[in-house]
């Protein structure tokens, strides 16, 4: 049984969900399943055009100051994105097209560091290869596997899996059956999953 | 500096905030300001006539979901209330009146007791009464006092200054300036004070 990891490259609390993962994953001894999704039809179906921070300022001002707290606590840089949200779609193309990839993980940190630790615009094609090379991936080949009709419908069909699930905000993660929101939830997945994994043995 | 602890008694993750706070806070020596404050016009003022868990079902089911795996984890009791959100307002003038009694904590543990444990209408007198009575208090000459102009004048007013920290959600903790959101923000909101309270020092 692995660990569902359901990340938004626009979402702020992604950003240090994405960077700690890997490694509280591994410590445990439990796999990821990288899942890229856009939030975007989510909060449209609740009503939404935009990121409910932008829309509720208090809730938007609290996010930020208690986002900068944790990234201090945890030693992740900050730079407020000039740009909230900015757009993920190519990157959750390239991220859904090759989930499965071992240089994903890498991938998926280096776009999450442009947005949030850069304030680059991760929208940009030129952003995204930046991002491909540094995983030491060629980009052009990837790009144009993550344009293909193929990985559209993918993308498009994850994010309809991830409503299904009953996902409402980012991240998110799922262990078996069970759902997890939050960045601050990480552990209390993994300890579910290490609980419920034991109780199979 | 203590820690101000917001909470609203309608507010589901507020049940096991309450039930924590007291002894978490005493653990480290910190002395907790009880403030009641009432949700209703701060979500009216950002368009909603419901709580989001029911105007936002997804999240709704998602947060009954947590909840439960909360309170078994806490080792608290949970029985979804019949009605939710429950009128807090009577509950409320009680715990602004006599934020400072002795024997408010065991009050306020009491009126979450009845709403979550015991799926009893906390909008009743008669439940406020016994919740009064399990604190060891003669319910009559409080809930008299509860209802004079005097106290429902500090309950408005302890809303607008919540308003005014920017609090959008319950349970909040405010320490100095900073505010924190959640009840897994708890431990955190301590934390901070313990390093900004040894600063001073």
């Amino acid at each position: 049984m692995a660990i569902q990891f359901w990340f938004e490259f626009a979402s702020t609390y992604s950003y240090p969900a994405a960077m700690r993962i890997a490694s509280a994953a591994a410590a445990r001894g439990v796999r990821v399943e990288w899942r890229a999704f856009l939030l975007g039809p989510i909060f449209r179906s609740q009503g939404w055009n935009d990121s409910p921070f932008n829309l509720y300022p208090a809730k938007g001002a609290y996010m930020w100051r208690d986002l900068s707290r944790l990234c201090e606590e945890l030693e992740l840089p900050l730079v407020r994105p000039s740009q909230f949200p900015r757009n993920g779609l190519l990157a959750a193309r390239v991220a859904c097209a090759f989930a499965d990839e071992p240089w994903l993980p890498d991938f998926v940190r280096a776009v999450y560091d442009a947005n949030f630790a850069r304030d680059e615009d991760i929208s940009a094609p030129a952003v995204i290869a930046r991002c491909l090379a540094s995983a030491g991936q060629a980009p052009d080949p990837l790009l144009e596997g993550a344009g293909s009709e193929a990985s559209k419908a993918k993308l498009r069909a994850q994010g309809e899996e991830a409503a299904q699930r009953g996902l409402f905000g980012a991240p998110s993660f799922v262990v078996g059956q069970e759902l997890f929101w939050g960045n601050d939830r990480l552990e209390t997945a993994l300890a579910w999953h290490a609980a419920h994994d034991a109780g199979r043995l």
